[in-house]
C-alpha cells in the first residue's frame, strides 16, 4: 500500500500588534486544531508585522513550500488593513471591487449608523481571480486566492471563517493525539520514552513536564495518523511506566 | 543627524505542540516587550516543528537577516529536545558537554532524588563555541552561540532566562506606544487616522477595535521611536477625535 499523502499548511499571521506584544496571538492554536480536524498539518506560522513586502514575499515563500496558505489580519477597512494589496501585489494582479462582496456590504450595513461608507467599501476590495469565504459574524468577507486563504484577526471572526471553509480543502489523515500523564520528572524517564518512540515507527512521542501542586509531572503525548498505532504505543508506554514504578494516567494530567 | 540605526531581532518558536495546537504560545508576546525594552525590534517569528533540519534551516536563514536570534523550546531532557542538536549542526560546529553547565547542574541536581542523571547531563551539551545564559528558575542553562539566544520553552523559564540578558544586548532606542480609545467604529474615522499618520512623519497608527459591553470601539496606538512626535500626534489625534464628535479616552478603553 503507498504511503498515504501529507497535506500541509502554513499560516501567516499578520500585525504590528503581535510582534509588539501588545496583543496576545489566539489564531495559532485554533487554526492548528481546525487544519488537523480537515487532514491537514500545519508545517510552519510566520508571525510578520504590517509592512506589504513583507508580507508579499512570505506569502510567495509560503504558497509554493505549502498545500495550503493561510492568513490572519489586516483586512479591516482602515489605513494600516493592507493585507488584500500586498497579497495582489504579491501574485501580480490588480486590486478590484467585488461586487458579491459589494452586495453583502451593502446588505450588512443597511441598518447600521452611517451605512456603506467608502471606508467600508474598502472591505469589498479583492485580488482580481478571487473567491470569497463568508463571513457570518461580521459582513465583511474573506478571500481566497488560488491556495491562499485570507482570514480576519480577530479571532471569534476568524473562527467564523474557519467554520465556513469546514469540508471544503482536500485533506489526508487528521494526526491522532493520545496524551500519557505520570507524576515523575520527565529527566527520570527519558530513555524510556525514547525506546518507547524506538519500538513504534510512525508515532513520534512528545514531553511535556510540569509543576503542579508541588509536584513534578509530565505529560507524554504520542502523535500518528493511525489511530490503532497510537493507541497500541499508549498502552504499551503505560506499561513501561508501570514497570518502572510510576502509575500512568490516560488522558494526561 | 544620522538616523539612528534600528536593531531588529527573530524569533524561532520551537514545538510540535504549538503547531497541533495543543499548546498556547506564550513567549512570542514577552519576548516582544522585553526586545522592546531592550530597543531592539522583535520583527518577525517563526513557529516550527521538531524536526532537526526545519531548525536549522530556519535559523541560518534567520541569524543572517538579523542582528539577534532568540529561540525557545527543545533544550530539556528527552529525545524530543533537539534544538543544541540542530543549531550546533547549523553552524556546522560539534555538539561538547560545557564544564561550566556540568557543575551548574551537579549542584542543582545534588540533593534532587536520582542526582545528575545521564538524561539530565544532556542539558549539560552545547554547540561548541557557545556561552551559558544563567537559568535562576531551574538550574539548566540556555546557550548563546554568537548571535543566537537558545533559551527554554516553559515560558517562566524562558522569562527568567531573558531577565538574566537584560541590559546585556545592544540596541537603540525603543519604541514608544501611546494609545487612545474612542468608543468609535473604526470605519467610521479611517480617513481621519490616514490623515494624521501621514502629518506625522515617524509615526505609525494602528488600528485595533473591538465589541465590548454591547459598543462599537476601537484603540489607537501610536508607535515611534521619538517619543515626544508619539505623544503630538496623540494629542492631534484626540483633538481631531473631538472635532468629529468623538471622545478621544487617553490610554485606551
Amino acid at each position: 500500500m503507498a504511503s498515504p499523502r501529507t497535506w500541509t499548511a502554513a499560516l501567516m499571521v499578520i500585525g504590528d500588534e503581535l510582534l509588539s506584544g501588545r496583543t496576545q496571538d489566539k489564531n495559532v492554536a485554533q487554526v492548528a486544531v481546525w487544519l488537523n480536524d480537515q487532514g491537514i498539518r500545519l508545517a510552519e506560522v510566520r508571525i510578520v508585522p504590517d509592512d506589504s513586502a513583507r508580507i508579499g514575499d512570505t506569502v510567495n515563500e509560503l504558497r509554493a513550500a505549502h498545500d495550503y496558505v493561510l492568513t490572519t489580519g489586516g483586512i479591516g477597512p482602515t489605513h494600516d488593513d493592507i493585507t488584500v494589496d500586498a497579497i495582489a501585489a504579491a501574485f501580480g494582479v490588480p486590486v478590484v471591487v467585488d461586487d458579491q462582496a459589494r452586495a453583502i456590504l451593502t446588505e450588512y450595513y443597511r441598518d447600521r449608523p452611517g451605512g456603506l461608507t467608502e471606508a467600508r467599501l474598502r472591505m469589498a476590495r479583492v485580488p482580481q481571480g478571487s473567491e470569497l469565504i463568508p463571513n457570518p459574524t461580521s459582513g465583511a468577507p474573506g478571500v481566497r486566492i488560488e491556495n491562499v486563504y485570507i482570514m480576519a484577526g480577530v479571532p471569534h471572526i476568524a473562527a467564523s471563517m474557519l467554520q465556513a471553509l469546514t469540508g471544503k480543502l482536500e485533506g489526508g489523515r487528521p494526526v491522532v493525539s493520545v496524551t500519557v500523564g505520570a507524576r515523575v520528572p520527565e529527566s527520570d524517564v527519558a530513555d524510556l520514552l525514547r525506546e518507547t518512540e524506538a519500538a513504534h515507527p510512525g508515532v513520534a512521542i512528545g514531553s511535556y513536564p510540569f509543576f503542579k501542586d508541588g509536584l513534578y509531572g509530565a505529560n507524554f503525548v504520542i502523535r500518528s495518523e493511525d489511530e490503532a498505532l497510537a493507541k497500541v504505543t499508549s498502552d504499551d508506554l503505560s506499561q513501561r511506566l508501570r514497570n518502572v514504578g510510576f502509575e500512568p494516567v490516560e488522558g494526561g494530567i
